[in-house]
């Protein structure tokens, strides 16, 4: 994913209860729509067994905190507090410097 | 993790080759050895078959420019180029908002 300094990042990183009913639909359909956000770049999800980690890049800062503001996005984190998550960290963070590398 | 804003971050994605010897040693040896580096915060690392992500947060840029210049570390991103990754892509990322829930 070629992302360009000066966008933004966040970084969501989280543990879910072990029992999360619900939580593989929504995560699902939260990924469906952010990428038809305004200013979305990309997202990288990865989770092994309860430990998850998703990071989604962005444009702006106003693109992502049009994101949080989005009623079903509203509706998940509201379900992520009171059902799904043991806990979590999130950092939004701005891109200072990105750089690649591939094999090919 | 409490990371508080305007620390650092790097964010490693990467993908692995499906042959990669002598990977999951060097990971652990780096990872044993960035925690006793000046201005190490904490770092997240999890894998999903060959797709992996490591996030590591840091005091300052100057703390991240150290630690990419210990021999072994050098030594690591050199074999990681010529045997273990596919591809990967790494951005050095400014913190400008935290913030975290725990269901405790």
């Amino acid at each position: 994913m070629d992302i360009p300094a000066g966008s933004y990042v966040v970084i969501f990183a989280n543990r879910l209860k072990p029992d999360h009913p619900g939580y593989k639909e929504m995560a699902q359909q939260m990924m469906d729509m952010v990428e038809k956000q305004p200013g979305f770049q990309g997202a990288v999800s990865l989770r092994e067994g309860l430990d998850g980690v998703t990071i989604s890049y962005w444009e702006s800062k106003e693109a992502i905190a049009t994101w949080r503001e989005v009623p079903e996005h509203l509706q998940a984190q509201q379900s992520g507090q009171s059902q799904w998550y043991d806990h979590y960290d999130l950092q939004v963070c701005k891109v200072e410097d990105a750089r690649g590398f591939s094999a090919g």
